[in-house]
């Protein structure tokens, strides 16, 4: 099994292979969501802490269901009416949490590598729901699962990735999942959000839409994080609008099939035109979709595994043992 | 079965059929909770997303532990620390939950007729739990529920709705049900807040409380939303209180098997008395209980017949399909 | 069974075998949380209420976990987006809920005696989970099983409790219980927060660090609660550090096997030293642990046992009664 680490911190330096299998499972477990009873017991008794210190609506509630389709436990912690506030570390936070013997810990932080700062502290799961503008690897997952059920592959294909990549999680995982599984990925924006340096993860940089979107088998919008600027970068967004929203106009020099991806929340007339949005070639509800069975895949490969060796010691997940009532008697007051 | 609609989104125009077949349920759903365990399988592996854009107490709560004690997996998402905040839409709000395939979506928001737009977005069954000035058809149907149980009837009752009938979804639900009922209904308000054209809803007006209130068998009162008051409709909360404060004194007008509602938050001492909110004839608390079993009843016949044509087909909810610890394998890769 | 009362507001006056019997039976629900599979079904069908008008992370997640674990539903309501905005008063709000049939009420409030207030108004039972300034029983009952777990016994031990003890409900609780198990207990803190009648609860009081913590056994740090603060209550945040800050050097004057106990959140480097919350004697995980552990068996004690007479007659939790996918019929528009 190719998939064997312990955290999913981020998908810089993850293999082809790693990836997927973490999307062969994710397809596999889309078809629990179709079901009349959607739910299976392959992580029952296990708790599920969704450690969120940046608000979201859908990446959080994509991880709640996830896990409750699993008939795992959920527990949301927010930022706000937490210990946060009183002026605990956030290490101090994690490992608190870790003491009431959770199986995993989705978080989501405003601060680029706080998810590999509490993999050193925390023995349990560590998922990255997206920390600063480092990576969201499900998102990069769910959007190569997408690109893959409807073009069939990645490798070889031409991704165009528009918007602010300077600041973009999203776009920085996928710029390592879609080179690993060998597509030829193309950045595009304004000067002032594409630093030259990127080219060094092995894109063209394109300047103008254009250029960037020509011929291209995917285009990836990225969303304009007005609440994550700390200053302009451009003008005024009605001149971002201009150069950069993809019209309908736009999208016809890409290929005919092309498929076209935004991770939402979408600014409609800001960075995707209404048409483009609602268009026969957007996949944006496609990839909610995906999500959660990518968030499923996960969660089952890094909490159903952690404690075993291999697939077929999963199985008792199956027919969970049977659970007393009563807890065992006869342990009180001993020495630790 | 007289109840046959898709969604709730208010209950103008609902035949006193659809009402009672919601009501016969209710009463049918209230010994759950009686029970010692407080739970049926009904809705089990069924998700309910509670997307609540204000702030509620006791409606999510209820409608959390109504879907928690049908065994449905239950979400809630709030407007703040949501997509909200970032300018997403509510039709792209709901778009987005809709494609993790939940199995209904209880809203509720500030603005009328929220819910009946998100109806034509989405195809999952929406439940209005409050939106702006228009309805809030879950607590009428409890109102209605509680005078049935405890008078027996509606049809030919008198019932006074008291208050600011202006801004009341509360008032306005109670008006559609209880007039398809059949029940007498007289608004009672100062002129600022009950506009002459109410009067087209087939209910008597008047403007001093005890006109209102003399031989009613029912008192409805309505909470004064200070913070849903725009500008001044009265010169003082004292001088309100003044005129429309049930008192007991009032009370006295009424029938003396007369019954007290109020849809809670209560304003002890501005639209009611403590001694009449506390007194023999207050129904609050029956309101609170029979608004569990109200939303269960709902969720059970929205949900569970969703996919199913009859009662008959309903029964296998009772003995859950036998769900596999790894879901079906080979499915990866395809194009959808 | 010594443990006979209904609800859990306060630890003042509960005798040594009360405490004595939560504590065993929280000693053996601690195996529950190692398993594979971390639940039991005691509470199946049961509704667990967190109500929280103060924010709190550990609290709250402990509470979640521990009812889960045991099968119950919870459910979360938070002071912001509630009724209490509204205007509605504590005891409506908890009476609300109560008509809604929960099992228990899990209750923070920044107002000292809150939970009395509320056990007065509702019949379901009621947990503190910390009220203003008075009690935080779960708390030192956590604190009172990691040092039975690690020193075999309390009673003879000499306890220092040190920090804020005027404004300390955790300090309050401790006092209660430690003494209560027959613990030497030392109040240590500047005048200003060690007012002189602390020496009626039959504590020791010293005003120097050095003073109240040589050759103790167990010293527990009270956390600065700044945000409690209304004013100062000392000259500043550095000399409080300097004077009364647990190091290293401190901890030498203790008994070699002296344990350090902190409810956290800590603030690292004000009241405890960085080095010696990491140290060997450090016990700050082992207490959440146990807290997790505390709390299921009060969840237990207090809700499985309210309708049973003896522990016999909670079998049936184990084998729970066949729940009919139908409510029963037959019941609607009768008089209640």
């Amino acid at each position: 099994m190719a998939f064997t680490q312990r955290h999913l911190l981020g998908l810089e330096g993850m293999s082809a292979e790693a990836i997927g299998a973490v999307l062969d499972s994710a397809a596999s477990f889309k078809e629990i969501s179709e079901r009349d009873i959607k739910k299976v017991p392959t992580l029952r008794g296990k708790t599920v802490i969704n450690l969120f210190y940046e608000s979201s609506t859908r990446t959080r509630t994509s991880f709640e269901i996830a896990a409750k389709r699993l008939s795992a436990d959920t527990i949301n912690v927010s930022a706000s009416g937490s210990s946060v506030s009183k002026g605990e570390t956030l290490a101090d936070t994690a490992r608190n949490l870790e003491a009431m013997k959770p199986d995993a810990l989705v978080v989501r932080h405003g601060t680029s590598g706080a998810c590999a700062l509490l993999a050193r502290h925390v023995t349990c799961p560590i998922i990255n729901a997206g920390d600063g503008c480092h990576e969201h690897p499900t998102q990069a997952l769910l959007d190569c699962l997408t690109i893959r059920e409807h073009l069939g592959r990645i490798s070889g294909l031409t991704v165009a990735i528009v918007g602010d990549l300077l600041h973009s999680r999203v776009g920085r995982s996928n710029v390592h999942a879609l080179r690993a599984l060998g597509a030829n990925v193309r950045l595009v924006g304004p000067p002032t959000l594409l630093p030259p340096d990127f080219a060094s993860f092995g894109c063209e940089l394109h300047h103008r839409l254009a250029d960037g979107v020509r011929d291209a088998d995917v285009i990836m919008m990225l969303r304009i994080q007005r609440e994550r600027m700390g200053r302009n970068f451009f003008p005024s967004l009605e001149e971002y609008a201009q150069y950069f929203c993809l019209t309908e106009e736009v999208v016809r020099l890409a290929k005919p099939q092309v498929i076209i991806l935004h991770p939402g929340p979408m600014n409609r007339g800001l960075e995707i035109a209404s048409s483009v949005a609602d268009g026969p070639y957007s996949l944006v509800m496609n990839q909610v979709t995906n999500g959660l069975a990518v968030r499923m895949a996960l969660l089952y490969m890094l909490v159903a595994r952690s404690k075993a060796s291999g697939l077929d010691e999963l199985e008792p997940a199956a027919t969970p043992a049977p659970a007393a009532a009563e807890p065992a008697r006869g342990r009180s007051g001993g020495r630790a």
